[in-house]
């Protein structure tokens, strides 16, 4: 699979209201072939224990980080060449961006808002990206991004030194445990 | 675009815990094209009247219901010829079976479980799919089911009779406000 360093930056996040919903997408980002993530807003220690606890059982190395200011991180990322992608529900659709998005081979960060992005990200983003125009879920948008990212090739990842393993079954359930 | 007619039933559902994701499941099977959802477990009109109010102000007409038994729902599936896939992590890689799924054109029934699906679901699905073998999100599981499903054709949807309508910019956001 082609090696575009790809992270998430996941805006104000609250441990009480969004505990799940940030989890569930740090999962689907590692999941589907992205190497980390950044989230600001309030610390939350248990999402980071609960990825790395995924990490340990399941395989490669996803990494979590608070920050307590996106514009640093944005920052960062562009004197380093990187390049930013925010998904909006108001902004180009996906399918008529994806084409120039993928030319680039510089680290790319995905910003996926809270609730009130700021009006900063719209400008500071080199494109801003609908997956349809219509009221969804920040998961379902990133899994839909980084599948046309990675042209489906994300879905055959192996992960290293899991410690289980899914032998896929057309009926049933089949793990393997190692002892690493 | 193909309307083969697509529903989602979602398992055991806990009001408590599972609010947000299952809104976000169904928002996310509304706006990438599904025509409805059952879900079993616990009644919660609160998901019902969500969805409801998603509809009245950005179109369409997915409907959401309440099911008691997901036995019934399943068994008149395949009574009336439809159906069904599991989607499941243990189940058959997407990009091993999506071109046999697409063959047909019967009512498709797509189960997405809570914690601790029953045997009986993987017995009764004609297909179990798995959308990668790593643990991460029915959201994000369900999004790349139907985008490959719909072959892309889902991110292009007008929905009718909406009052709010979202113009894509590169920056900022523009919406239209429809008096109906």
């Amino acid at each position: 699979m082609k090696k575009r360093k790809v992270y998430i930056l996941r805006l104000s996040h609250r441990p009480q209201r969004d505990k799940r919903s940030t989890t569930h997408l740090f999962l689907a980002a590692r999941a589907l072939g992205a190497d980390g993530a950044f989230y600001c807003g309030e610390k939350d220690e248990k999402i980071q224990r609960s990825i790395e606890k995924v990490n340990r059982s399941w395989g490669g190395d996803f990494e979590v980080s608070y920050v307590t200011d996106w514009r640093k991180i944005i920052r960062e990322w562009k004197e380093k060449d990187g390049e930013i992608v925010h998904l909006t529900m108001y902004g180009i659709p996906l399918q008529e961006v994806i084409n120039q998005i993928k030319i680039s081979h510089s680290p790319l960060l995905i910003v996926v808002g809270g609730p009130k992005v700021p009006k900063r990200i719209y400008e500071l983003a080199d494109w801003n990206v609908s997956i349809t125009s219509q009221p969804h879920s920040e998961i379902s948008a990133l899994a839909i991004f980084l599948h046309e990212l990675f042209e489906g090739k994300e879905l055959s990842i192996s992960f290293n030194n899991a410690q289980v393993i899914i032998v896929p079954q057309a009926k049933g359930k089949k793990i393997l445990k190692l002892n690493r």
